[in-house]
């Protein structure tokens, strides 16, 4: 067994999204953090570092020199994970890749349509991997949906019902120093896009990952609720989908009641699924004229099954952590040539997502007028 | 006790909500059903009355006969239900209220704006009672959550989610001869909205009975998928309610594995609700910063409670009838003089019906655009 | 169309039971209140008799006269519901079948075995009916439960898990006038039992009636925690079924958060059942080897169907009033001669459950020894 | 940082709980392993321990020699995962705990009180610790459950109903060669118990952990009825615990639809709680005349909080893995002395399971009477 290595770029002292990113990486065992710019402050990146067993000579504090550094090294990571804010997605995901290391960057892919196409430009012209967590694809149910739909055992799709509810900035806490909300709600880091970024690009990702259909268009209706607040913190979102669908999308920030309720309901001319991301290992499938079926991962009848992405038998509960193990481990699939990453968000997600984010702010600005969604 | 007399207009043999009717109208024995012009055939009529223990003398095949026979005993009815399809309310709607004939009449109120305005100067002039049955106000949790909204328990209200989601015209079965569907779907006789019409409008009176709030605007994105289709049966509606509040609401007869899913949402300020009608003994309530708290019908820490609207312990489930039951009931407190029939729906939530039907209509015509909506 | 003459024992101001029974009467429409003694406080009877439109000559204070003077005219009542607490069934349900009036009764049969086995020897002379209330019998699913089980579909019954919880008497409200704990919970007037009379006779019922196994021994443990309370609030108690099928049953009125808990769970060699009755119009069913599958009160994939027993269709949610509606519109049939009954519980569930309450108190007394159970 | 060295016996190829250990062990990053007797045949042993990264001189196929040789390496293990089956865990427990190495020990202690007795005197007498991973413990809503009942949230305690169901020994797969089958229903390997042992004794303890309140006495009724099947698969306890609180405990592993339910109920006089292990992030709590609240993970209104236990925020689910990851994370607290493990399932845990499983087969044995329990 050999693990890789496996660098990370911010994720420092009181960061929440790199220490996910950290224990996924371990789960199931392939990946080994040797090297880190866990912070742009030399000291808090040293002591981030050695609080995570990386040797001093590969803390760092300046991404661009850690790219180069480790590029060099006959023992250099072999991928490196971006966790950084998403203004600073971008400078380092095209420094990483430019030195040919891997990269799996945290969602959205960055803060501007002209940043990513940047970094769409360095992806395609590179031999390294490039992989966006966009973790809830993870999910094994959410795996088992995409390929039952792209099995058509739901028939031709027409109504899906996508939403994000969450309800921690229903008070306007950025104000109050939280240091989450504040670069969440802060334009100039976010990238405009407020709970659309943060939260809507993942329920538009999971729209299309398992439906497998593209976006023709959009209508928008943005709001901000919170007190002061500068980016919108409910959107309420209508899309067209190619071959005649229809969604809805919402997802809100200040939906009181809601922790982090990521809903899927995807309705066929066959059948209709239903998935909720707080009870993830339960999924409910409904063919026309038949009773209502609870599937669960690895469980009874659920034929081509969802047991491909579970460590442990069914009625184990599994949960967000695994199904961000399951981007991992398939990072580590895709490095060592077992397949070819078919399951992994990449560039085009990415682009696709800082599209769905400049749509939605140019509708709202508009009304809600219809856009057309085309990448 | 003294009965009120109650006569009843369509609601013969193969009819649904005639039934619904006469034993929502028997839960609370306030009412002895003794008229009827049950069809406008003469025989089926005749029979249908005679099942119905309705004395051959007062059984109907002319509704405007019945109207002034009626009026004319000194033992007749205080009160008729119209439980005709849409197209055939306004005629006899017209005629009994001119009789002084107090009307209860099934949503929506009619099939067009003109039969609309026409039926509200009749009402607006006479002395009699005019309650609509958009029954599902009916049920005490959805009473209890109207009452927790007005006394400010959520706040200055956020955001809505509106959902009525059936299944039961996923195929074209209007076109196997399904008289329900039939009707539904046949523009001339439900009023050129299909699922808008029939569902759309429960969703859309609840979000006002519910919030307390008037819609200021709308914008639909209507489609139908059934085989050949007329009408619409998935409705996708954007709407900006009094004070800010954002709702969206979806109605839907083609989404497998929804029976008959009312699903009420509402987000505050200050607290979030929600309300499922296939379990609708319980309500979920959340104030911000406390955990989730499960109300039951009658149960504890109700506060103000529905158990004004129970007939029997928490805990011993109540269902659709007794929800109707409870407009009834209603009714008969109206024509007792009992109050003045504050919770139910009336004569304005019949043209707001109509007129949500009707601007979602042209929204949809013209793209989704934002239409002001104001009665 | 005919309604059947009605007559009630018991039943007046502030009672519970005799609401409930009145409004299952009304509900299909095919009884008639006619004639009651409501109370033996003749005042109260008349006041009562009078709210509920029974004309004042029939309306009694004394139910022995009125069963001679209902049997003597022409007119009469057709059948009597006796709605008293338990020690006080025994009487009057034996005066009406002597005067050859069928007879429904609330549970449990009556106080004492000895009482019991007197009314057994009256019905098996009479030749008018004799039904019990076990209303939970009435709810549609477990109705289809029951066919299912008799059909084979869930194999040889191995396992059943009962339960009844409920958690109003967890103070002993009964020393503060509640009127309806009082009675319950004085052992001269409930019989003996506490919980194991009043709810877990409903339990045990539904396991024979479910599964269609009788009980063969039985343990039992036994314990009172309300402060001074003299009867139990809570069983446990442990079963031996024919066949080999081992059941648990629960019943407790102490257990906080359960306000009126009814499960049943069936496993067989082939499949298990679930049901609840806080939540009646879905039953979950798994085939070994299948997922789940939630079956709906009239909803698809039902096949031999609980849609039998509902006015309404899937989706609209059916509840207690409509499940004891079932059984009265039984009675209806069987006085009617439309069937045989065999769905309604009569004397020999009525036994049963005398025997249960005093096996386990036997039990009980003798630290939990398995006793055997025959009637 | 620095990890602390593990090594396991047991867990090479085609086991399931090993692989759980070694998953649970990597979660928080605070252990390496290092050494392994994975099998007792030397090439499986090598071959497991290839895969796992551990270098070959520490690859063991006798558990004495690893025993022996790494408590004299100055790089020795710390402590060791025995994860073999049942009748295999006395022998190694007692050669590392002998050499001076913690021990890590999976459920149940061993296979007869014998083993269990001496494990208990060597326990006791070294100064390495041992932890017996009864997992369930590791949830962060059962040690939320057990602070507040500790803390008196429910008063005094009055009834329990613990549930462990599943259904994959619903047919006699053991027959078939399913390997985790066939050990655990043969009685020379699961040590007499079969759900009793191998689910039962989870059940049991989290009772007594939960609650905490020590068992009293128990009286059982076990059945097998796997065709053949010469252990129990289902079991039926009533026990009596200290303080008068009365509980009832069901084990099954053929009770079709259950995947894997452990569920407790536990209400006392102020009030009652119910947690599901399989959507093991809400728990319910109701507090006596209060409305049921649901206490999520992390989330609001928790108030002394199970988010010392959990790594993400609130509906971020965590599961299985992370609770067992508890375990050991706790287990680093207690070699690295930053507590006393006082969470921590040990020795005392492990003789009250044996005794469990003894006095349920006593009790078995002569009809289900009631004998005491006491350590």
């Amino acid at each position: 067994m050999k693990r890789l290595k496996l660098g990370m770029v911010g994720g420092g002292y009181g960061a929440f999204i790199g220490g996910v990113h950290r224990i996924a990486s371990r789960i199931d065992d392939r990946f080994e953090l040797v090297a880190g710019a866990l912070s742009s402050n030399a000291d808090r990146a040293a002591k981030s570092a050695a609080d995570l067993g990386i040797a001093p000579d590969r803390s760092y504090s300046d991404y661009s020199i850690m790219a180069k550094t480790e590029a060099d090294r006959s023992d250099g990571i072999d991928v490196v994970s971006i966790v950084t804010p998403n203004h600073m997605h971008a400078a380092p995901v095209i420094a990483f890749l430019r030195a040919g290391v891997s990269v799996i960057c945290d969602k959205p892919l960055c803060a501007t349509l002209a940043e990513a196409d940047e970094i769409a430009r360095v992806v395609n012209s590179s031999s390294a991997h490039f992989v966006l967590t966009h973790n809830y694809t993870g999910y094994p149910l959410v795996r088992q949906a995409r390929r039952m739909i792209a099995n058509g055992e739901l028939g031709v799709i027409r109504v899906a019902q996508i939403e994000y509810a969450q309800d921690w900035l229903a008070k306007s806490i950025e104000n109050d120093g939280q240091k989450q909300a504040a670069w969440r709600t802060d334009p100039a880091k976010s990238g405009g896009g407020g709970a659309i970024g943060d939260i809507g690009t993942h329920a538009f990702n999971l729209l299309g990952f398992v439906t497998g259909l593209k976006t023709e268009a959009l209508s928008a209706d943005l709001h901000s609720f919170g007190e002061g607040r500068k980016v919108d913190d409910n959107a309420h979102i209508l899309l067209r989908m190619q071959g005649g669908a229809k969604a809805m999308l919402w997802a809100s920030q200040i939906a009181i009641g809601n922790e982090n309720r990521v809903r899927l309901r995807i309705y066929g001319e066959k059948g209709g699924l239903e998935w909720d991301q707080e009870n993830p290992n339960v999924m409910s499938l409904t063919a026309h004229g038949e009773a209502r079926r609870i599937l669960t991962c690895g469980g009874a009848g659920l034929g081509d099954s969802a047991s491909d992405w579970t460590r442990i038998p069914s009625g184990h509960p599994e949960g967000y952590l695994e199904g961000f193990a399951n981007i991992y481990s398939g990072v580590a699939d895709l490095i060592e040539g077992k397949n070819k990453g078919e399951l992994l968000p990449g560039i085009d997600e990415g682009l696709q997502g800082m599209l769905f984010i400049d749509t939605c702010l140019r509708s709202a600005e508009n009304n809600g007028e219809w856009l057309s969604f085309a990448l």
